[in-house]
């Protein structure tokens, strides 16, 4: 079992001053900061649902990845949307990232505003299967 | 320990198109996708708080059961609600769920909307016991 | 590892009328329930954002203690707002209490209601780190 990590910075992760973690890795569990369409340089990048979506979930997939867990440890994942109209378009990319039959766990709902004005937010734990 | 399960059908769980798994086992924790007033064919069932409430709830314990887990692993509950004036009504059923002293920790907040246009959707998560 | 607990009532932590536990300790974890500007009384003191934000973090904090762990146990926190507007005075306060580099990683939106009509809500999750 590794030691306690908290991601800061790392590769592919927005460069944020944010007060908190991109992620913290504890026994085997990785969790994740709410993820935004937000570049490199910590700018939230307003576009369609689709790019937003892209962007937001390259950052949540680089911080589970600077934190040393894969897509398989995804377990849980959170996203809230701006606009619940937007799910079919999340799911057709959501469809992609994970493979049929080992899709994680999900909640979604509609918030009333989500940090910067973005269209969604993603946030989520992993943990390492200790049994394979 | 038991290996790792994506529990996408079983008794008592509604047959829905969602990309998503109904919950996911891993190292003695279950994680429990936001489960709303959704009948055995998939369809949501507009209706009164309390009966939403009691067909969310049977789909959350049904997930939790498909997964090997039982109520009293439950140790904590995310409800969102479209309205809190609903709260006393929720609470009423949530004391029956649970006994008195081995309740969950609990986080509530009204949403701007739930899937469906639902008045209630819960989520949670479950964990075995390794000391009992 | 100790055994499961279930944190009802304490030292600093408000004697409410919710049919939940304040906190829920299992296998090293601890999961926190959603805390308001609540008094020791269980009454809600509406007050300035700055106020409401010192008040639930305060529960939090006592909730976490009751249970047994400390702040640096603190992986992951949610914090729902009324108005996301009040961030940086939010923002101010998480950086007093979790010291740079080792902070958790966090998710925060604004819900349409909080409970009481609260300004700030605050969950979160705490493990022990087995490998210090």
């Amino acid at each position: 079992m590794s030691g306690k990590k908290y991601i800061i910075e790392g590769a592919g992760l927005p460069n944020w001053s944010n007060p908190i973690s991109h992620a913290v890795v504890v026994n085997n569990m990785c969790f994740i900061s709410g993820q935004l369409a937000i570049n490199s340089h910590g700018n939230y990048i307003q576009a369609s649902i689709k790019n937003e979506t892209n962007l937001a979930f390259s950052n949540f997939f680089a911080a589970l990845s600077n934190a040393g867990f894969s897509k398989e440890d995804v377990v849980f994942i959170d996203i809230a949307f701006d606009d619940l109209k937007d799910l079919p378009v999340v799911n057709a990319i959501f469809m992609k990232f994970f493979d049929e039959g080992k899709r994680p766990a999900r909640t979604i709902y509609q918030a009333e505003a989500l940090p910067f004005g973005g269209k969604i937010k993603i946030t989520g734990t992993a943990v390492k299967d200790l049994t394979s």
